[in-house]
């Protein structure tokens, strides 16, 4: 199937976004589900925004180095203080940055143009009304928007939130991710080596995947490769919101995990036109087994990488609610090392090594892993493009959120 | 001070960086402190990398539709199986993908190109010697490096770590960050507002920032702005790396953040030429307090975070072993969408919304907390130059991952 035809699929799949509540202090790189108003003005008073005094401008007008104006100190207002005099003609209070702007003033002349004496404040520069302060509300009012639905919670958003004094925000819960190795070969890293075996390389890497995307990994699993054992297996995760199988969808394999996701649920994409990965299968099992969605990867760990990141990831994301705030960031345009030569007919996902800003493409097979420890990224080519000159620009995904 | 002074400083900043040792499963997005060297070969066996037949390639010269080559089946073996036979002249093993090469063959047939009937395969394609499996060792052989020191664990990296069988590996610890935010104006999320009173902002922000930088942040505090609470404070940290303080940096809040650090230890800093964050201190405390760096940034949140971003992220990058590996996907040139007018004599760190590619200054004060709700990255104008036009290039330096 087209690498179109399975996207348009894919973005059909509807599942519901969960919400939860949590504390804002575990908001960290969370997105938010619902639209949040500011719960009071900001600033929430009149506030000095330098040291200095707080005045009545016009008191100020003519001041000079040689002919200064000179002011009755009545208030010491720090940051944090209330103000319990007001400020008439004459008379002025000094105040801190971030300290509440007396009553009567409306200007505030910085400490730096100043001295003072005996409780006599020197001033050699005037100020206009308005000078050197912020008008309660003038940044944001309460019941004001805030912040958007759908926005990742980097540190600084969450000092945003922080100001309005939230302390447990609505954010889209993590979905559940299941993720499965198949294939009698498989051994986990503390299993010894026996001829014949492999230590699973999927379980590690489409977990951490699954991390990238803001969703839940459980903890994975190797299974063997035959039908009972995948589809107990299967069986065994009603709770999560998507399970992620690797290896067990070539030809010879049987086809054991189509025929599971045929018997317990629909197959809706098998086979995609796409290097590496092309035995890739998609399915759904129905609500009464957990309404999932089933992505079945290739075993080896590259092709299974690269589909994980050009199908499944932006589907994850989206389920977590990450689909447009990530994007911004992921894609780099960047020349070519050297000519580029793809077959025609499949879209070529190609890994690359990004060095001095240009893109070297990794080549070696996909079951090779050293490509893993050299990755930076990918390319796509389309279908329909055979050749890629050198220094020419290519959109490189970043692999480095993986 | 010049931020390249003030840059350069920072530079040589001399902090041992730790070293631990963690499992794989919790390495995501760590960095990697030693070269690792692969402990067995890979692929470990001759392997099928196709399902199929395994020959002695000469058998199959001249095979072709219609005229056909018969071979003998002796053995089915799966990936995960020994071969318990060899494949002599005439004779074929079935092998699975992933499965064992049998002694004596030399190339594995495909089973598109094959047909069965009672142990006799049918084989209608000549096949090359080598064709069909990877020796044993040529992806990379045991004892080779297979990783350097300083990569950043992705998702691929870890799956790389795991296909040699690593349960355990040498990785930087996380630099221990303590988070204060001084003022008396400043109160907790779930304290009431009261006259005067703000929400602390940098606790989080900061704390996150801290995060993002690959550092663990410990609970943050707010003390109030007078010598004592902030030395006592500050001394309770002893087991901290590094110390971050926000606020009470200016003139007029008596300068008392940098008597403290005069007191107990080094000043290296104090007043950076840029905009905004002017009044940040930059000090060390000397071996028996714990030889510690603490940065007295500014209290405006925006500034706060500009300056962790500009001249903290990098540091505590570095500690953390991060430094490299982040610059790549971290800075975008894009087209600025207005004319920016900037001040000359320092450097502008211009907060910046990414629409359409196009960059768009944020053209609010330090003080301004919706700055921070809308923020995604910035671009930093050199002290020398006034004027950036429309349509000029600038260099976005993303917050996504702050």
């Amino acid at each position: 199937m087209d690498t179109d035809e399975v996207k348009k699929i894919i973005d059909s799949l509807d599942m519901e976004r969960k919400i939860e509540r949590i504390n804002l202090e575990d908001a960290y790189q969370r997105v938010l589900a619902e639209d949040v108003h500011a719960l009071i003005d900001l600033p929430p008073f009149n506030r000095a925004s330098m040291d200095g005094y707080a005045v009545q401008a016009q008191d100020t007008f003519g001041a000079s180095e040689d002919n200064p104006v000179y002011l009755d100190l009545i208030e010491k207002i720090r940051a944090g203080d209330s103000p319990s005099k007001e400020v008439q003609k004459g008379t002025c209070s000094e105040v801190g940055t971030g300290a509440p702007l007396p009553e009567g003033a409306d200007a505030v002349v910085m400490v730096e143009v100043t001295d003072i004496q005996n409780d006599k404040v020197e001033i050699r520069e005037p100020v206009a009304p308005g000078t050197n302060w912020a008008l309660q509300g003038s940044d944001i009012k309460k019941g004001q928007l805030l912040m958007e639905k759908g926005t990742l919670l980097t540190a600084a958003k969450i000092g945003a939130l922080s100001a309005v004094g939230l302390k447990e925000i609505p954010v889209f819960a993590q979905p559940v991710v299941a993720v499965i190795s198949t294939g009698n070969e498989l051994i986990k890293p503390e299993e010894e080596l026996k001829y014949g075996k492999l230590y699973d390389i999927n379980s590690e890497s489409i977990s951490n995947a699954v991390r990238s995307c803001g969703c839940k990994p459980l903890s994975s699993t190797i299974v063997k490769d035959d039908y009972n054992s995948i589809k107990n297996k299967i069986e065994s995760y009603k709770d999560a919101d998507v399970i992620i199988t690797s290896g067990g969808t070539s030809a010879g394999a049987g086809d054991i995990l189509r025929q599971v996701v045929e018997d317990m649920g629909e197959i809706l994409v098998h086979g995609i036109s796409v290097k590496p990965g092309k035995p890739t299968l998609i399915g759904t099992l129905p609500e009464d087994r957990g309404n999932i969605v089933l992505f079945g990867l290739p075993g080896y760990p590259v092709s299974a990488l690269m589909i994980f990141h050009g199908f499944v990831a932006p589907f994850l994301r989206g389920l977590a609610g990450l689909n447009e705030v990530t994007d911004k960031t992921e894609i780099r345009e960047l020349k070519l090392s050297r000519r580029y030569h793809s077959a025609r007919g499949r879209s070529h996902f190609v890994l690359v090594k990004i060095e001095d800003d240009l893109v070297h493409p990794i080549l070696k097979d996909s079951g090779a892993i050293t490509a893993l420890a050299e990755v930076d990224g990918y390319f796509e080519v389309p279908k329909n493009v055979e050749i890629i000159e050198e220094g020419e620009e290519v959109k490189v995904h970043s692999l480095s959120g993986l």
